[in-house]
This record gives C-alpha cells, structure tokens and sequence, in this order.
C-alpha cells in the first residue's frame, strides 16, 4: 500500500514537473505542444462555421474536436491533482479559463450549437506570456502593462465623459436627421455617433441632409481631438518609463574624488583625471 | 410666528445638507439615488424614439417621464431655496443644466414633440465629478482637464489652418470630379474632405475618376501628418505633467514653518531660513 | 506740382499704415473689415455651386462677386502703390495670394466657369496669422510651425518608405482578388491600399475573396505600426518643445553662496540660508 | 594575355566605382539614371494593368519593359563581375532584390501573365537610402529605423494580445449577428473585428441588430484605447531619442588624443586623462 502511495507522488511530482513548470526541457517542451493544441483546436472551431469546409469535413472536424477536449480534460485533471494547492489553481485566472475551454463539447451534448463557444479557448493562449522566460520580452509586457495599468483612470474618467456627449450628440442628430436618412431612433443615433468619433465611419448610416452634415463635420472634427486624448494618456506612461530605463543604464564612481561616471567608455575621470580602476563599475 | 421661521430654518439647512452636500451620508444617497433617476430618465427619452418599444408602452413611458419631471422640479426648487446664494447657484453651469433639466416636458404641453430635448438630462450626468470625493480620481480628472486646456490655444490655430485646407481641398475636388461622382457642390465636397481628413471615410461620397483618386490618395496622406498634430499637442502635454509629478516623490516638511519642501539638496527652509533636520524627511 | 507730389506722399503714407499696418486702430479696423469681405466671398463661391441657391439668386451672386473683386482689386492697387519696395512685396508668400485671389473673376469673362478659381481666396485667411499681435497666440503658432518643421524630414524619409509599400501591396492585392471585386487595376489597388493603410477606409473597393480578407487583415495590422510613426515624430517635438519651455521659466541666484535658486516662493537660500535679495531675481 | 587581364581589371574597377559607388560624379549619376529607370519600369508594369491604357499601347509596353530587362539584366552582370567578394553581394538584401527584379519578364515566356511580378522592382527604390549621402538625411533615417527598431518587442506583445482579442470578439459578433447580416463565418467576423478596432471601418459588413450595433460600440470604443497603445510605443521611443539628441549640444575634442567630449563639466580627457584646454572647447 506504502508502495502505491509512494509511486503516486512520484507520478504526481513528475506532473507537476512537466505540466505547470516551465524550467525543465519536458516541462518546455509539453507547452509548446500544449499550444500547438490550443491552435489547432481553435482552428477547427472557426473553420467549422465555414460552410463550404464544414459541409465537406463534418465529421473529420467533430471527431477532432472531441480528442481535443479529451487532451484537455486530462489535461485539466491532472494539473489540479498534481499540484499542491489545487483550491487555489481552480480559482486563479489560468485555472477558471482551462476548466471553461473544456466545457462546450460537453455542453453540445445536450445544447446543440453550443460547441461554437469552444472559441473562448483563445484565451488559452495567454498562456504564452507565462511559458516564455526571456527577460528581455518579459520586461516588455510587463512594461506595457504597468503603462496601460497607470493610465486606467484617466481613461475611464474620459470613457465616462465620451459617453455623455454621444448622448447628446446622437440626439441631435436624431432630430436633425430624422427618420429618412437611417437615424430612426437615438439609440441608432448614439451608434452613429460612436462609429463617427472612434473614425472607424462604416457609411451604413449617414447624414444626408445638409445641416445634418454640416453638424456630422463638427462632431468629426471634434473627434479629432477626442481620439488624441487616449493616445496622449497612455503615450506619456510609455515616455516616462522608457526615461528612466534609460538613464539608469551605466554608472561607476571615481575612486580618487567620487565622481559619478557615467561615460560607459571613460578610461579616467573626467573631474580629477585618476585613472578609473574596472573592477568597482557596476 | 417665530417658531415656523426657526423650523423653516432647520429645514433649509437639512435640505441644504442633503441636496447640496456631498460629504454626509444623507448626502450622498440622495446623490446615488439622483444619478440613477437621471440615468432612468435617460433611457425613457432613449427608448421612446425606438418605434416597436414606444407603440408597446407609450403611455407607461410618458407617466414616469411626468413623474420624473416633477422629481427634478421639485429638486431644484430646493435646491434654489436652501442655499445661502441662490442667484450665484440659478446662474453657475450646473444650476444651468438643472433648470434646462426640467423644461422640455412642460414645453412639450404646448408643442407636442420637444419633449425628446429632455436629452439635455445626459449632461447633468457631469454632476458625477462633483459628487465622487475621491481624492486619487479627482486629481486624474483636474490632470486630464488641465492637459486639455493648455492644448486649446495650439489646437485652435491647428483647426483654423485645417479649416482652410478643406476649403481649397473640396473646391479642387469638386472641380476634378464634378456632380456625377457624389461631389454635387461645394459644401458637399468640403463634407468630403472633413470626412476623409478625419479618417472617419463613410464612403457615401468617394472619388471615381482616375484624377480624382490620385488627388483624394494625396489628401489622405497628408490627413496622416495632420491627424498627427492634434495628438502630437495633448500628448506632450500629458507627457510634461507626468513627469513633473513624478520629479515630486521627495518631500519633507520644515519643522519651524511647515512648509513643504520638495527640493532634494536643500540645506535649509526656503521661507523661514530655518536649518533643515535630515531626520523628518521621507 | 510739388503740392501734389507731397499730397500724394502723405496719401501713401496713410494708405501704408492703414492696408499694411496691424498696430493703428485704423489699420486693425481696416483688416477685420478684410477678413470678413474674404469670408463673404467664400460663402459667394461656395454658395454658387449649391443648384437650388443658385437658380434662385444667381444674379445677385455674380453681382456681390463683382464687388468684391473690384474691392480685392483697389486693395491689391493700394498696397502695391504705398509700399515702399512694392517688387519684394509683388513676389512675397501674400502678395502672390492677393494677386491670385483678384485674377478668376476676369479670367471668367473669357473662360466662363472659371469663377470658381476664386476658391482659392481661402489661402487669403491665413492673413489671420500676420493681423493678431497678441504674443500668446503668436508664441502657439509659432511652437506649431516648428514643431511640424522639425519633423519634415522623418516625415518625408517615412512616406518614401510607404510610398514604396503601397506599390507592392497594391500589386499583391491586385494579383490575388483580380477585376471582379473593384480591383480593376493596379493604380486602383494602390488607390485601395492608401485608403486602408490612413484607416480611412471608404469601402467603395473592398476585399471579397478570403485570401484577400486575410491579406488585407495583414495591411490594416501593418497600418495599426505605420500611423503610429508619424504621430510619433510630432508628438517627440512637441514634447521636446514643453520641456524646455517650462524648464526656464524662473532663476534667481544666491549672492551669498552662488546657489541657482528655481523656486518662485523661496525667500530664502535652500543651500546657505541666506535672505534673498528680490531686486536681483530675473 | 597579360595585356586583356589588366585591361580587364581597369574595366571591372571602373565599373565598380560607377555601378557600386557612390561618391564619384559618374557613381551618382549612374544611380540617378538607375533611379529613373525603375521609376519608368514601375510606371510600364502598373499602366499595363490599365484595361483602356494597355489595350491602345500593349506592344510599346512590352517592349520597353523588355529593354528595361535588359538592362536591369546587364547591371546585374556587372555588379557581380566587378565586385570583390561576389557571394556576399548575391546574397546580401540588396543583391537579392536586384535579381528578384529581373526575373519576372523571363518567366513570363514560360508562365504567361507572370510579368506583373515585376511590381516587386519598386523595392529597388529603397536604394535611395544607400545613394544619399548627406549626413542630415542619413542620420533622419537611421533615427527612424532605431526608434521603429527598438519598439518592435513591445508591438509583437501588443499584436499578439490583440489577435487574441479579435478570435473571441469575433466569435461573439458570430453568434449574436449570425449569418443575415454578413457575419457569414468566425473567420469573416475576426475579418470584420480587425477592420473595426484598426478604424478602417469599409462597411461592407456592419451590424444590424440592435445587440450587435451595442457589443460593436463596446468593440470601438476599447479599440479607441487599443490603437493608442502603438503610437504610445513609438512615441516614447522618439521622444527619448529626441531628448537625447538635444542633451548632446555640447562638444569638444581632446587635443591629445582627438576623442570626442560631450560632458561639459570634464575637466581631464576621460580616454587618456589628459588636462582638457577650454579654449578649444565650441
């Protein structure tokens, strides 16, 4: 009995190993197959609502579908058995997203149509911000997310204002408009504004009578300026840090007269000209 | 006689309390309660415009548009009579849009249809600013308010010359293309040219002639630089305040006068001339 | 004879500060009255090529038209006659704009419909810029000017650079969606790629095939890094720009001990403690 | 014998200096013709596609672009023949885009239809940064290429996150739209998705029920605070660049060992520790 329990942690620690760690060659080696998975998986999902492809390939798609969700339901079993504190990985953002891109298949069982939202799997593939371990692209999104983080608030302040005067603006051209010109109600009004602000400008509405463009000009141009604000927010987070990456690059002190130098190539001190000694450089 | 004055007294004061005051709890319920009433009120005018929605619950949208009206007269009818200067409130931006709040249902007695300008309502939603005491979101809206201000100046120069060029732009294009295309007039084209400067591109009206595509691909790259200053302004604005806030993480208080000191290398208080005690600083 | 010539004199004199000067109140009065009898003319132009409003008051157009030419034209006459070089004045930026501004009318007693040229009266707007004295609004367009000077030349070396792309995307959609969608030709493929890459996107030309979409998906990703670059090279001069600006708004230097003092609010020396002395501050 | 090996040696070094060079007058003006030519070749395969132009010029075109072939043909010889380490120059970006351009027209005795690849010459137009010596224009460009460079990491991270966003936002558009509005399939709605949050926006797919029109506003406005995130990127990178650039001002060179001084408070030579003259100092 001592036997079998023994071999079991054995067994457990070489899947704690292989599938959470990401250090060791199996471990590397079990994500990037994992994701390959996950790609393909996602490819049949969306290939399956092709009409052509689906007609032709039906079953070869469902079948693949099924071992897919079998991979990852053994997948998911042993990550939460193997690991030490499997209430905590159930419910971290990993463990929620791996048990939900199990479910739909199942669910089809029951629900037919519901296999479509095997697309939510795509979140899966944030997985490789966690498996790459290159500190050089880990800095970069950890920078780009620290800037996207400092500048939340100024969005939403902005987001909240935004809204207020697609409010306003989509009445106005409610009533400017009128029915005729496809602005049968403020709701389709506030759309139209919302799609004329972000300059995305779809066309399937739009002014038709001549003060109605008149104001849609206004509202563009105002849009202008709408659109550099986000940009203008989050530019200076990335400013700021990239500043101070930068200046902190190279520093060494003079051992004569404790100057800071910062001239990577410097051979003596600038200040009192001793001739700088490498080994305290940092 | 002297007792009613006194309890009218006690009244104005735990209306002005309620109604004014963002601080005491009473006070910010009625501000939640307020906002969600305006909120309410908006989706009533909102969804009448939506035909199948309005035929269905006409006369249940109109009693609680009433209902609300009465609310927000009664509402600021307090509002007037608890403060201490009600003709510095009648008269600020937010005792504004109160009033304007209120009458288009009253309007709409005699001139059936404006009651749809109660949409005005969405910018008593500003009031929002006023009633979060937050410090942390208060200084993100004074920041974005303020980067937005000192950009005015440039970016009103910038919208004059830009106004400009769509004048000359849109005549060119209307004489390149003429009135097959969609360029029907001036104007028009000058709507054109707005619409393609700004990116929005609705493709109501596009180029169809060889020349005029040419022209039109000119105008869209120069639209690329000039998209650019708008941004370019904001941008370095935000990027100036952030790294001002950020060169004030030193702080330290003189002993002697309490004021604050932000310069790093100070020996002694620049007000009172005091010697600074290393000892207090953060 | 002699009284003539000095009557003359003075007449030029006169008419000198009044047409060309901005300081005189006489002058000022002198170029608001211009600026709005550009405008006048602008709406005239523009108006005329509105069907409806033309069929209705088209004599009294071209009468108005007639006006304001033969007033340009007196003006023109005037400041030719006053100035004291009137050559350098002739080849100058304005005196080619005044000049051209005056000539359409004329020519549209030969050419009829060349009256529409006067469009180009616009550009006598940025006359704008030469009349306000006021040193805020001068110092922001002037800060513009050179901020969009200073990035001429990435700007030019970057549209190169895309000039180049859309060549090549031009032809590869060519290749792949072929006559049937609106690809006609390769000019109107690279017409289609410089709308998609500025995000315009009027959707008159758009991709069928699903190689296509996919292709096309590419450029607009493409188009996300490109649009980036020249809002990127604005906005580092502008910010270059603000940083200098604030950073000399104030310096005082401690007689005592030489410190330089950059607080406004400092009475005394943060580094020896001595009473500042106001009368040296700068 | 001796006589044609020398004689041959003259001939490849001459060649040399004007096919490789670009510092001599006969170099440069070498490139500039080569310039032209590419410039006329692009004109030929794009015009070629023109139905009415091609129809009336076919064979003009044809054969031009054969003697453009030719020729493009010979100055490959002669760059291989005339260099010294031919296999470097065959496989180095340049060399290969240089054989790249002369092959399609010989394809296309065997491939009818092939000669429209020649669209890829327009890459031979970058040359131009190799022919143009200034030093502004270099430094302009390689400012450019740096600031794109160094932003490339966090731009893939970005692209990443948002491929990711578009696989499950277009899905979502799939099952809410379905297939009425032209949301046919996942891979036409992710189509759809990446043409709205780029702001592109055709409208050849667009929204139509009222949930869609609400997720699809939801989409615009967060691709509002996506597209800032690669102008941020870029512009921070600029911006240091720029900050950098200016800090540089100041300069001297040490009389000793000619090595270049930017730190203005140097008083000895930081690469040979020599005492520094001021006089010499601009």
């Amino acid at each position: 009995m001592r036997k079998i329990k023994s071999k079991y942690d054995a067994f457990r620690q070489q899947t704690r190993i292989i599938v959470h760690g990401t250090t060791t060659s199996a471990g590397q080696i079990f994500d990037l197959v994992l994701l390959g998975v996950i790609l393909l998986s996602l490819f049949l999902v969306i290939m399956e609502t092709v009409e052509g492809f689906n007609a032709k390939y039906h079953s070869q798609l469902v079948f693949l579908e099924w071992i897919i969700t079998i991979f990852f339901t053994i997948e998911y079993i042993l990550r939460v058995i193997s690991i030490d504190k499997p209430i905590k990985y159930i419910f971290s953002f990993y463990g929620i997203i791996d048990l939900i891109a199990t479910l739909p298949m199942y669910l089809s069982i029951f629900f037919p149509g519901t296999s479509i939202l095997t697309a939510v799997r795509a979140l899966r593939l944030l997985r490789l911000f966690k498996i790459i371990n290159h500190p050089h692209f880990t800095s970069q999104s950890v920078q780009l997310k620290e800037a996207v983080n400092a500048s939340r608030g100024k969005i939403i302040v902005f987001i909240y204002f935004v809204l207020i005067c697609t409010i306003i603006i989509g009445s106005i051209m409610y009533i400017i408009e009128g029915k005729e010109s496809g602005f049968t109600s403020i709701p389709t009004s506030i759309y139209w504004t919302i799609v004329t602000l972000t300059t995305v400008g779809y066309g399937d509405i739009s002014p038709q009578t001549p003060l109605g463009q008149i104001f849609a000009s206004l509202v563009m141009i105002l849009g202008y300026g709408i659109i550099a604000v986000p940009t203008g927010i989050i530019t200076a987070e990335f400013a700021k840090r990239n500043i101070h990456t930068n200046s902190d690059t190279f520093k060494t002190t003079c051992t004569s007269c404790s100057t800071v130098i910062q001239n990577k190539e410097a051979l003596f001190c600038h200040h009192c000209g001793n001739k700088l000694n490498d080994s305290i450089s940092s």
